[in-house]
């Protein structure tokens, strides 16, 4: 019975916290969690290689999840502008949240510009070995801006927009990613396919 | 190629986002996402059956996890203090994670007092319809004080915490919650068996 009568079951109620580790949760959904940090520079690809990464990984019936500016800056980080110290406690709630999810099993994608070494490396300090998986999607500031599919670099230069990356703020290029995607010579699948293959030879996800 | 001589490709940037919906994410894992809200006083037992609940879940192979102070407060919530307005953002925040994991089709556990009603109906706002179940662990406070598992009741009573839900501050029970716990006539077993038969019974999950 569940009341106060039972002293020995009432302190089950912290023995029984955490029933489930990171290795039940691998072997129930056949694969382990993980963060697959994509990084760079606006208009470089991140979001549409990440969704499609995402598409393959849920056809083979693993959980993944993207997330990006649509579901994070209109909802949890809706209270953030883009002042400095915004930036950085926005990447620091992406990066707790990652965690969460790749400590619920999931591999999730994170498809934010993050221009910061430092801000990234701390997001791979929160991570067991192995767990955070540095994507850099590495394409050239002259496509990026060619591209430019939100108009932003044209509001940029027209001084509408300031501290903008790659233009009047910094881009700090990752020096040993996980996996280094130079788009230039890749199509969206090849570049998706990629990511997959490193997920399957660090055995993330299991032999399909 | 991913290059910016193939403008309509690059177009693709915007087309492709979000390229697995609810129903493409359901068929592939087996059950819906949801939200199931845990409130209750301090020592309900919320945190216990709701550990409980993502085990038999995790076993049926299902996308489940547990939000407790446990794996929020020290990260994602470590900025937040307790008063009043970091209590509200504390329930925001974990209000905005919880949706994203229904987004990516988990059955999340969330267990935290949640003392408000207000607090607890704006996270229901988030959610589709039926994606909300607010789970009362309804542990009478004589009960919970008297369990009293991390000794909280006992320091509120010797005026060491103040605002302490349930003595010096209101608890406000929900009116309709979808599945009603009463405790006191409940094993841990039997008031998880419950909340999975709620899952069962509105195809959240299916029949195993």
């Amino acid at each position: 019975m569940f009341n106060a009568m039972s002293a020995p079951k009432a302190q089950n109620l912290t023995w029984h916290i955490g029933e489930v580790d990171r290795e039940a949760r691998a072997a129930a959904h056949g694969h382990r969690g993980a963060v697959l940090w994509f990084t760079g520079l606006s208009g470089s690809g991140k979001s549409t290689i990440g969704h499609r990464v995402e598409r393959l990984l849920i056809e083979r019936r693993a959980f993944a999840y993207v997330l990006d500016g649509d579901n994070v800056r209109h909802g949890l980080n809706s209270d953030l502008g883009f002042a400095a110290e915004d930036r950085i406690e926005n990447i620091r709630r992406i990066g707790e949240v990652a965690r969460l999810f790749a400590d619920a099993g999931c591999l999730v994608l994170s498809a934010f510009i993050s221009p910061y070494r430092k801000d990234r490396d701390r997001v791979r300090s929160l991570l067991p070995d192995g767990e955070f998986v540095e994507v850099f999607v590495d394409t050239p500031l002259e496509i990026c801006e060619a591209r430019d599919p939100k108009g932003l670099y044209k509001k940029a230069r027209a001084g509408e927009i300031s501290n903008f990356t790659g233009l009047d703020a910094p881009y700090e290029a990752p020096e040993r990613p996980e996996v280094h995607l130079e788009t230039e010579s890749l199509s969206v699948d090849e570049a998706a396919a990629q990511v997959i293959r490193y997920l399957d030879e660090h055995d993330i996800i299991g032999a399909s």
